[in-house]
């Protein structure tokens, strides 16, 4: 507990957009994120009071971290999973924990594990030579989809394999591999839920996530046409990976959607992408919601706030032209009603630097206001 | 500019509730407010990266302050007009500026003012002797209202005087007093607008705001029952005085309504009380919105977001009982529609710790669930 105000410190592990955002909703909880951040520069680092500066994969810095803190949580998966565990058999209160964060690291153990409950996964299969994969794509179907087991993200550590020839280079890296066979989508949706120790669970609309080079670039709420009884599925697919797999605090399932039904393709235990159109699209947003489900408060309501809500990323562009300032001046005169959030970040080309949001009833317009908006940010014409 | 960001930076001098929200809007837009506050335990300096701490009344501390701020605004009136009027002299932007705020500080300069721009007021009269108060009272009726020109906020530096008897005392005092005929209201509104040094204005749906014992308790928005032509009055009215005035950021017009149509009360410049609705109830927050207005960027939309918004201040209680920590929980427990926002405020009797808000269609219904939520936190019971 915090002796100022009487109410609990979270300590969240990472400095991104995601601890940024995480600070905002603790704010009105009457609370100030305790943030452990890479570099000052970090962008929850340079919004949040009570910020030390360490690497997630530094257990000194961990243990001292948490000290004081009432839970300590993470804004991404990279905190080496016996950290974990040791900082929770020290007596810190860790969510989600060593054992369900684990399934979020290792797709190895996330496929094993979801095949057991009998969730709908891909074909797939753990592989260490180039045989066992022109083996697997010949079973399954080339091309292939081989996937680092840890460290991928954003379309990272993710392969597609077009024939047998081209195992072998991958192999030769040495990288833990799985490979799974490529699965016909429609499209791609995610579910998202909110699952606190005490096991409420508050499971979110769910939405499309339309991706671009292995990035989301967009996220429509809730997912166009998506049948009630499908919607309902995946909703309770996700609720029951949150409570077979022990999550506590937020846990996005990323699915492909196919002509046969639903099938799992990734989990993230923490706020997401997929959920930042919660922000002014839900009654209670995702970081909110992440806060009250690692403090055991009762969850909050998760109701969308208007008909359709389009969430759109915005990347960095290429150096020169106007200064982003102006962009935002000139982006606010043409749309008064697009929601800004940006991250404090150091402009890269490619690199997602904050996201907008907007809220309406018709798809196809609110949609491509915010693509508007994103691609007058990114490119500022 | 923030070097690290390429984003501006703005100043906001006073550390109080007003400043912790505009914080949270600030890093929506890729910002961090910088805080003057006059105690590291003030609510804004317990949650912003940028915290200078001195007083408000100490130039020398204003001046240091300002350095590196692109804009700097306020989050109370109290800072002298004259140490605002030197910040701009030696370059410094400042809005609203000295010429502005000063009617927002000095009640008898407003009433002038006011009156010269054939706004709607209440009869009043300076006053410097008991006599003054009496003849006053004996013309425009018993009882009068007394008010300090200067200082004065949450009712204090009003006096509700029955006779002339009551005048005495009060003269004896020394204040420098103005008295007002006391206004037969229905109720009392506010008008909010922003207005940009461009001299764009948005204006916000006008509210009823619900007093007691001088502390504004309950906000609905929009105003109940409001005629159409009355609630396009008041908006213009508000905006007429923002633009005559000077305004650059927010005005709130506190208003009464009386049988006859509508008399300003009072005026504030910076995010007020009663917008306190727009963070979840308007497309654009009055917080975002100030930062827009003093940075000169397009003002956003101000659209309601629920056809009915219900804000109610959380006043301290009494000591003992459940702990703040606990009445969340509770609260999070029977309504987990409610939005709380609190204040990192040490709690005491009748102080205002935070606010809630509820939205939804049906007046009673959210007025109801507001009100029981805000007397929840405070008694715990």
């Amino acid at each position: 507990m915090d002796a100022r105000t009487g109410l609990p410190v979270v300590g969240m592990v990472g400095g991104g957009q995601l601890a940024r955002m995480t600070h905002q909703a603790a704010i009105s909880l009457g609370q100030s994120l305790r943030v452990l951040a890479a570099s000052p520069d970090d962008g929850a680092a340079l919004v949040a009071a009570d910020v030390r500066i360490g690497e997630h994969t530094d257990l000194a810095a961990l243990r001292e971290f948490a000290k004081g803190c009432d839970v300590v949580t993470f804004d991404h998966e990279h905190v080496p999973n016996a950290h974990i565990a040791a900082l929770a058999d020290e007596g810190v209160t860790v969510h989600p924990s060593a054992e369900a964060i684990v399934f979020a690291q290792d797709k190895e153990r996330m496929r094993e594990r979801l095949a057991a409950l009998g969730a709908p996964v891909p074909r797939w299969r753990r592989v260490s030579s180039a045989a066992d994969i022109a083996e697997f794509g010949d079973e399954a179907g080339w091309p292939v989809v081989a996937k680092a087991t840890r460290g991928g993200y954003d379309g990272r550590g993710v392969w597609m394999l077009d024939h047998r020839d081209a195992a072998a280079e991958l192999v030769a890296s040495g990288t833990p591999l799985i490979v799974e066979e490529r699965v016909p989508l429609r499209r791609e949706l995610a579910a998202l839920v909110a699952r606190s120790p005490f096991g409420q669970v508050a499971a979110y609309p769910v939405v499309e996530t339309v991706q671009r080079d292995g990035i989301c670039v967009e996220v429509l709420a809730p997912a166009p046409g998506l049948p009630e009884p499908l919607a309902l599925r995946a909703q309770q697919l996700a609720i029951d990976i949150a409570r077979e797999l022990g999550v506590v605090g937020l846990l996005a399932v990323e699915l492909f959607e196919t002509d046969s039904g639903i099938v799992v393709n990734e989990l993230a235990m923490r706020p997401h992408n997929s959920g930042h159109w919660t922000i002014e699209g839900a009654r209670t947003s995702q970081f909110e919601q992440h806060l009250r489900a690692v403090l055991d408060y009762p969850m909050g309501e998760t109701s969308l706030t208007a008909p359709v809500v389009v969430m759109a990323n915005v990347l960095g562009g290429a150096s020169g032209g106007m200064s982003l300032d102006e962009r935002i001046h000139h982006l606010f005169a043409s749309d008064p009603g697009v929601r800004l959030h940006l991250y404090g970040k150091q402009i890269r080309p490619g690199r997602k630097i904050g996201h907008v949001t907007v809220l309406g009833d018709d798809l196809d317009a609110v949609r491509a206001r915010a693509a508007r908006a994103a691609r007058w940010l990114r490119d500022g014409e």
